[in-house]
């Protein structure tokens, strides 16, 4: 099943990108409140039992692909 | 309001961090059939209107946030 993990700067930690991007965004006319720039992967796994899919996926995320100490995650499946 | 800006590698477009990151999972023993990586971007527009709002990204996506010839977006709303 497909799913895609949504990885973000957690709040208060420093996004240089997010900050490039909205003062660029404003350059161009765009009236922007606040832009955070983050991640997405997407995976699919050889599995159809979402709660094994989002287990799995945890894990992935502890070992690889979040550094949790200044960044948070979401899981979201193709079909929800 | 509040959106979130996904944006992808097209399909059949060369992923080389996807690739790393499906050869990394499956070094520590993950069985992912595939895994892509794409960014996210999440603003706050100054409008309640979603129709406004998504009029409003989609000239974002086109003048700064993404390279239309290699890359697709999606725009999904906080409260979707």
């Amino acid at each position: 099943m497909k799913a895609t993990v949504l990885v973000r700067p957690k709040p208060g930690i420093l996004d240089p990108q997010g900050q490039a991007v909205e003062s660029s965004l404003r350059h161009l006319g765009f009236a922007v409140a606040d832009a955070r720039v983050g991640r997405l992967v997407d995976v699919d796994l050889p599995t159809d039992d979402r709660d094994e899919a989002r287990a799995q996926i945890e894990r992935m995320c502890e070992q690889l692909l979040t550094n949790p100490l200044i960044e948070s995650y979401e899981i979201a499946f193709a079909d929800a």
